[in-house]
């Protein structure tokens, strides 16, 4: 064989190195209308992970390399436009629901004068690994180079998936509907996901060929392979690779479908999960060795966590970045900009957003810490809150190194406590503190015997 | 047929019709001893979906409109008497446990001079649906009128419940205990719930010839399916529909099962479940379309949610409306009479207690708000509390549109905050402040320079 | 039968009663690397419902009062010695990894003078119950006396454990290899854990016999039970309680088994579960009759619940006792030495350590109580805070019965509030309050007209 697909584990793209031979063109269909998912949002702008589907497929895209990214879409066309925006990808439009067929054929004009390979996905079938991918379009150049190269999978239940009839060297014999088949062809498996990949050369030739002679009126792409003159090849792939989303249902489908594989990852690379069934991670999330998590955590996007982290029970951590040995939660919230020092430590009911915590310092219960910066070893009392917002602009606190702020104290930036000092509790300060003194914001203690007795006397 | 049910959608009843042809009575039986609970609650009050199984199938029954409700209990008959007090349902007692021939013969008198059709339902089997029961009076009219009709399931595992051989016009040949079946009948995957429909004129003449020759020497329901006369059917439900609780496991599991189903119908619906299995509805919450719910989230009874808002993680929400567009959570408490207008947004280890938040609103980390108004686009800062009680009574305090509460504030009601107004960080505001106004309650800060390095020195 | 197994209820070893007729040794493996781990812990250290692997079994062991107990350990003997540190256990040491039967030999000499029943047990295999233990020494001095008792298992998937081949006695006929089997052989479902009893006096002699002559050149225990001269035998435990850990997968398996265990314990003693699947127990929690836990709790160790507690959902409790009829969270973290007196509340957002709460007290919302004491019927305002911590030691508040602590307020430790006394919002309480007086510490309020209204138009 000329060329062999190059497996790698997934998720770990870095690792994965393309040898491509040809230029590579993807076309993304994304025109079905999703009215099963009964939102206002794109169907494949539904998130997994915490990222929208389609975003998924382009940065599984991405590790290959392509030359033209094309996604066609129907309805809801300036939603996709925004998601992309910023990226090399053309949008196509098919103005009218003619069948897969006809949806790729819409892409022709964008892929202008492009010569190469083809792969051909679907928005809403956002799991398919990169190496996936190329072991199709490596199938579609070896020697004996098919017509096209159709993703087949073997689902537990078979169901109305359209069959594929294929020899042993998987050479396609025949691709069948589910309702025109035989018995015999029903009993087979193998059934067509729908992926493909074709070299444009042929692409468009064969699609000019297929008609519309069916009930629902509509061009088949899966009818290309099939037309006379030479044969298609199928792959295998696995069937969690092509689950598809058209409900809410099937998202929640994929997003646990992707949850179970990356639990098992992280779990593999030496991470301790309590109790994964109960842990939700981001499709970015990166997580040292050694590192401990119990029941009931979510990861946002965007986190990162050194070796050695325990990250309690019941915490929510999102853009946040953990520091070696650090302890987190129970009950910790982890925001945007949060960087947590070694050996620090957040603890229950305590919010941190944009803010940077030195190693070993300790904001342990009930706060909030917004727009500041706590030195090392500084200790943030109970109930202490960052007084970051006039209602108008954010403003900064700074804690120094070693200092002691007293519960209950609220500093309102912006604000320097000097390295060392201490707040006493129940402090609201607004002015500086210097290093090594001691900041009292406190009015005198009055007490008036008898007074809670003769008011319960009256109540 | 003369009569055939009318499915709906579950849960919908509002869109059920019911169409009776004769009065209906329903006989709940509810005398068992529950022993294996464990409990001193009765075990049909023992809530699923935060309801008490009896008031499940009380509620199920108001859908069929039926002219006489009687409760047979045995021991905790004031527990069930206090649960029904305000409902037109009799509570008939057996004295001794001597079967379910027995239970149902004791609502005789209950009944007084009722004539019609009767529904025999389980007090510790909640999850029938209307429409079964329904189907099942609609089956006794039919022109071939059985002499009763017999509620049959196919359990996963039929084990060692009683047989049904029947025709296949559903006609029964034969009700048979597990134990006195033989090997050909113990193939039968038709099993018997219990529950019956059977008219009143058959009801308790029928009773009157079943005798209690048996080992534990009990009058049993099922024996009067098989006395000479007249024949009877079975009409099937689905095993979920007629689960039994017997034992806390058993009573998780119907809870899973409430729970599984009301998932899958709010995702039909047009709402996403990032993790359909950690979110817990109760019997009665309403969820808008376009809602996002984060993993982690309980609801208890009382519950109304706009479209498009979304729900955090770790959110705890009961007796609460909220408006369109809303953010509530992560970390969020809602609590009875919480009304939460559109946009705006309750963050993190925040409570709402009987109180209104304003379009726009905003109460985003570590506050308590109860007995409150928080005006359109107020901004109450973190740390805030409102004091709405003084050991007797509580107090209401009012939060003027767009007001700003600095941060750490306690609000001691009664007390008004005019719209537009500022409170202070760390104030405690006992009097009315004017809108527009500043609010300052805050001693001047004093600074002890070096006192910080000497308390550590002496330390 | 000389003596038959005792078997009880799993984790009531209290119930449990010894009758050994002959002394008892245990040899427990710990020698292995560990190395799918990927973890700097030793693998027998890794916790399972909060407690390390090699505990349980140690735990288990003691209900067999065995003479002698010694732990073969070949990498990170020292963690081993750590946690062994303060016990009768031994470490015996394996410099290399020479296979199972040169393990056990290695506790040749810590094992000294012992003569009697020696049982032979894996560090990554913690769940074996006491019962199955003693039955394997039951069944070692049986009339017939067996060389060796295996315990046996038939897991769901045989997979490549090896295989044995035994007849309807028990009497072992084969053990062989999975590799080396033949088709009769692994379609035997019985396979061998690797557990064993035997006598001292036969095993050392035995191992002597043993030789490596295989692929990894190692000596391998279970060799010893094809020796030519005596017959061993086989009794089959439940393969849950065979389940081993060498990855950190199998680690989240065995605790899902143990979680899994324990929830249908829990819920046939008569406790409420309203979602089974998420809620954590540790390995030494106690709990009542007619406590309901709500969905989402996670059980530290130390944890004792009287009858009739309500824990709400998302609470987080360890090292502390609840009362009868108190009622706990939700998102409520009792931490080590909290001891919740009857009909306590511990709302939500509220973290209590080494305090006392009395009968009825209540501590609602937002509160931190820290090395305290607060009476009977004492309520604790919303946003309190302890400030039982200067720096370097911590110090103790007293809170009387029926006192009220206004919201907001600071209690700066060492502090008493009297008896019925009661402390306004806000207040940072510093000095003593007598009982029944009012405590009041706060500045006059301030407020400028119309400054809210120039600081918007500045903005």
């Amino acid at each position: 064989m000329a060329q062999m697909p190059r497996f790698v584990p997934p998720f770990q793209k870095d690792a994965y190195i393309v040898i491509s031979t040809r230029p590579l063109a993807a076309i993304v269909l994304a025109a079905g209308q999703g009215t099963r998912m009964k939102s206002a949002k794109h169907k494949v702008l539904h998130p997994v992970a915490g990222r929208p589907m389609l975003l998924h497929l382009l940065a599984s895209l991405d590790v290959l390399k392509p030359e033209r990214r094309v996604v066609v879409v129907g309805a809801g066309r300036d939603q996709i436009e925004r998601v992309v925006a910023d990226t090399d990808v053309t949008v196509a439009v098919q103005e009218k629901q003619l069948g897969t067929g006809h949806a790729v054929a819409q892409a022709h004009d964008a892929l202008g004068s492009f010569a190469g390979d083809i792969i051909i996905l679907y928005g809403d079938v956002p799991l398919v690994r990169p190496q996936t991918m190329e072991a199709m379009i490596a199938r579609l150049n070896q020697s004996d180079q098919p017509r096209a190269v159709v993703l087949g999978f073997r689902p537990a239940d078979a169901a109305a998936y359209g069959r594929i009839i294929a020899d042993g060297d998987g050479i396609i014999e025949k691709m069948v509907e589910y309702k025109d088949a035989d018995a015999v062809e029903r009993a087979v498996t193998l059934c067509n996901s729908g992926l493909m990949a074709i070299r444009s050369t042929d692409l468009f030739a064969l699609l000019d060929r297929i008609g519309n002679d069916n009930a629902a009126g509509e061009y088949y792409l899966p009818d290309i392979v099939m037309l006379p003159g030479a044969a298609s090849a199928v792959i295998e792939a696995e069937a969690w690779e092509v689950a598809g989303v058209n409900s809410r249902a099937e998202l929640a489908g994929v997003e646990a479908l992707w949850q179970a594989r990356r639990r098992t990852e992280v779990m593999r690379d030496g991470v301790t999960l309590i109790a994964p069934e109960t842990i939700f991670f981001s499709h970015d999330t990166v997580l040292g060795r050694d590192v401990v998590v119990e029941p009931n955590v979510v990861f946002g996007p965007g986190v990162t966590i050194a070796d050695e982290v325990t990250i309690h029970a019941f915490s929510h951590i999102e853009g946040a970045a953990i520091g070696k040995g650090a302890k987190i939660g129970p009950y910790a919230r982890l925001r945007l900009g949060a960087t947590i020092g070694s050996k620090a430590k957040v603890g229950n009911f305590v919010e941190i957003k944009e803010s940077e915590l030195g190693e070993g310092a300790k904001v342990s219960h009930l706060s909030y810490v917004g727009d500041a910066r706590v030195g090392e070893g500084a200790n943030v009392g109970a109930g202490t809150i960052t007084c970051n917002y006039d209602g108008f602009r954010k403003h900064r606190a700074e804690i120094g190194a070693g200092a002691f702020i007293g519960s209950n104290s609220a500093l309102v930036a912006p604000v320097n406590i000097g390295n060392g000092a201490i707040v006493a509790a129940g402090s609201v300060v607004t002015q500086n503190v210097p290093a090594d003194a001691l900041c009292l914001v406190r009015p005198p203690q009055e007490v008036k015997p008898a007074w809670a007795q003769q008011f319960r006397d009256q109540a």
